[in-house]
């Protein structure tokens, strides 16, 4: 049997992840968990989010994947360095590869980031960027007005584009030239921030990103997949199952094989 | 001591993934092999680039680094495999990041490949993107004229852009959207090429992509430099030391600490 990558997130965000492993690496069996009941993990605090996380990967670990992907920021920032040492295969987050991505682009070495408050007030991006290169200078914005627009379908409208548009206006800087879209909703509202920041500001998108370093490590690895096939991929969800499968086969185009998960957990649904 | 990112090439093409690696990871120590007395890799037989591919990376390796990176694409094409099984740390070749770098930012799936003879002949480029995803389309071509224009430092002459647009017309495909340079001295033509192919095609910099991964692949082994310095680096080369410390001075911009080495070797030099 194919060894699958195991993908989470607090909800719906990661599969932009998803769909980029699916482009990337079309022959790469995926399972997804997305911890619907529970989203978001935004506003919790870092315990509770470990808290989350470890349950979700003492679940997936037991399909034996290859790899371990958190495609959420928030418990990337937080539970990445406790859940790589808790399991035996490699754990991918979405800050790092963003980061990368960033410092391979950029010219002018002025790099912006936006995310939710959480992932802009824990500094992760600042300490991957700097971690990478401390030559590169960090201008970064949390918008939390992004998430409920993506939630809302509310994408292009002339609304969606004013309140981009002003959220982004303190972050303009003709000397920044890469803007890290530092949440998994935000490449849904692309178009509007690229019309914000302007054509000369390359938006680096962590779900491309991340599938990209996905697809090195497992080639590092030796793990990418044999078979030239395109899988059936997996889905899990730990909230309303219907409003999941509309979302996740909306933005995937396919038919989702999907297993709602009961969690048997008295912080929820109580 | 700092454990070094040991980086061979034929000659001094391979200066453009070290000038990448020390942009984006500063604090990582180089040593780069120049076999300049045998430069180029391209016209010679498969077998013999991998003997003189293995006597590179015995050399390299006595000086214990963390990574050996082959900057050639010759090199990559055909002697990649065979010291992956020779060496206990990561081997990293230029043709596969730059084809996961297509792969990523490709839309219409139709991506173009340009190198010497060798490489095109050697089909490895295509191998490596249909091994990533057979949707891909490949079309590529080999422009023996370009490498002497760089040897000759005649980047940006109106004579060069000629010769660079007419070896490129057969490749114009209105649904082609990514080129990839595979070769590493192709990024000097950059200027040329871009105008030639036109603003709406991605030219993808085997050098940059390569440095990418190489920041994956040493981030997911827990082997960054943790020296937040940057180091003296140090370069080796077979052939003139004099001209090689020029050319890497003028394109690196950094004072060299060059060592000359005498190859005991029957075949050249003769």
């Amino acid at each position: 049997m194919q060894q699958a990558i195991a993908v989470l997130d607090s909800g719906v965000g990661g599969l932009t992840v998803v769909k980029e492993v699916m482009r990337q690496l079309p022959f790469e069996k995926i399972l997804y968990f997305g911890d619907t009941a529970r989203t978001p993990y935004g506003p919790r605090d870092a315990e509770e989010v470990i808290s989350f996380t470890r349950e979700i990967v003492d679940y997936l670990i037991q399909y034996q994947p290859k790899m371990i992907v958190i495609a959420c920021n928030t418990a990337t920032a937080v539970a990445m360095e406790d859940i790589r040492y808790r399991v035996n295969v490699p754990v991918v987050g979405v800050i790092n590869p963003g980061a990368r991505a960033a410092v391979g682009r950029t010219k002018t070495g002025v790099v912006g980031v936006i995310g939710t408050e959480g992932t802009i007030k824990s500094g992760a991006y600042d300490t991957a960027l700097k971690r990478l290169s401390s030559r590169i200078e960090v201008v970064s914005r949390a918008c939390p007005s992004f998430v409920p627009l993506v939630e809302d379908g509310n994408f292009r409208s002339i609304e969606t584009f004013r309140t981009v548009s002003e959220a982004l206006s303190p972050l303009r800087d003709p000397t920044m030239d890469c803007l890290i879209l530092g949440c998994t909703h935000y490449p849904f509202l692309a178009d509007c921030i690229s019309e914000a920041m302007g054509s000369e500001v390359v938006l680096i998108n962590s779900a491309e990103e991340t599938a990209r370093d996905i697809s090195t490590i497992l080639q590092e690895n030796n793990e990418m997949s044999d078979v030239e096939e395109v899988p059936v991929h997996q889905f899990f969800c730990s909230g309303d199952p219907r409003k999941f499968q509309d979302i996740a086969q909306a933005w995937l185009g396919e038919q989702i094989r999907l297993t709602p998960v009961v969690w048997q957990v008295p912080h929820i649904g109580a």
